[in-house]
């Protein structure tokens, strides 16, 4: 496999002003990023308002990729970041800015596909829209002065990807294998939910049933699992599924 | 001397438009910098629409010492950055937003009071201006759209003062000995421009007054001079600038 120049997606879930739209656009193409997809944005698509603040990124807006769900939005995606201003209570590993582009460089050096998700100006992003993510990037600020725009998130962001371009090669060696997408990872737990759902494993504690998925998800997204352990767990699963064979006992 | 809190200063050279002067101001808070002055703000001050932009950070705002000239917005540091998107004809060290980071935080570590200079949103800094610096920061950008503005500017620079607060002590050693202020460095290129003037120096070559000045100013920068320095080069002015004894040949 070659090293191409693949970069990280950009991927604003729910932007509320097209205003942030272009000048998310304007930042990442200052630092050379163009793939920006948008979940869900609150004005429709296209937005007028977007493509005025893009100025010279007006290509970026043009070209961004609109979808319904998040999960659609990261499914060809091999690792997901997630950006949020505060700890959540989920274990999964959170990064500086810095940390993050060097991690990221290291990926798509090896050709993986990756993007990184911006929540809503309001709120940020959900605990489910984190769920889908592997890693939590969490700007250093201030503590008494914490509140930046997106726009300058995504500024902060990109510039950290475009100062590591001259990092030293990958170290991570993957022996052949290939890293899962977001879309396999998912169909595994829809699987995992379908079959639990089907066996009535949630009914007597359905209060609970959202929170126990989303520990699954987090605990699954740790794994950093490949190819071949998502078609393991797949066997696993099926295999756990079918109906107990009557021994004759 | 004992290390205490000392920040840079960000110094906004003719700002257009209050926006950009309140988002500057929230860009520094958010990275923990306070101390903000203003050379011939464009539209007067204080300016409505910069306290609007400035939401929580209106107190760095409001704080903000105005001054005719750079100059005097100068004249209490003893190290003066200035940046700017593309490289300028003069001999000065250039720095990442990274590198200029890590050397004023051995700066304020030593007590020694430092500044930002950054040019209005049109044009940025003039030469002159960029003259009263010691050293240039530029910040990497993707050579096909480098433009940013003037908030993102000053996010950026703040943003790597912030990450480098934990940062090894400084290795500089003074030894006892004081970094000249600005203010002592003018008075010594005054005195040094009036004593020429006063003998005609420049009145053969006038069209060329200006650009000798600038280099003067420019290589007094690099020398990076000592309280000591400007005391010892005041001597040799004067020194040359008495009148010739009449030695009776």
């Amino acid at each position: 496999m070659t090293v191409t120049g693949i970069s990280p997606a950009i991927i604003l879930v729910e932007p509320q002003m097209g205003e942030n739209i272009g000048a998310a656009a304007r930042a990442m193409l200052n630092f050379g990023l163009t793939d920006l997809r948008l979940v869900k944005p609150r004005d429709g698509w296209p937005n007028d308002r977007a493509v005025a603040m893009a100025a010279g990124a007006v290509d970026v807006v043009q070209n961004a990729q609109v979808f319904e769900t998040v999960e659609e939005a990261v499914s060809d995606l091999q690792h997901v970041y997630a950006t949020t201003a505060r700890p959540r209570d989920m274990i999964k590993p959170v990064a500086t800015p810095n940390a993050a582009a060097a991690e990221l460089r290291q990926f798509t050096q090896l050709n993986e596909t990756c993007g990184i998700l911006f929540g809503k100006e309001s709120s940020g992003l959900s605990g489910d829209d984190v769920t889908c993510a592997d890693t939590i990037i969490t700007v250093p600020l201030n503590p008494d002065y914490t509140s930046i725009n997106l726009g300058q998130a995504v500024l902060l962001v990109a510039y950290e990807w475009y100062q590591h371009a001259d990092q030293t090669p990958a170290k991570i060696v993957r022996n052949e294998e290939r890293v899962a997408t977001k879309q396999e990872l998912g169909a595994l737990y829809n699987r995992i939910e379908t079959e639990l759902d089907a066996r009535g494993y949630f009914e007597p504690i359905m209060n609970r049933r959202s929170v126990i998925l989303r520990n699954m998800r987090n605990m699954f997204h740790r794994f950093d699992m490949m190819e071949s352990d998502i078609k393991g767990m797949q066997g696993i699963v099926k295999g756990l599924s079918l109906n107990k064979k009557d021994t004759g006992k």
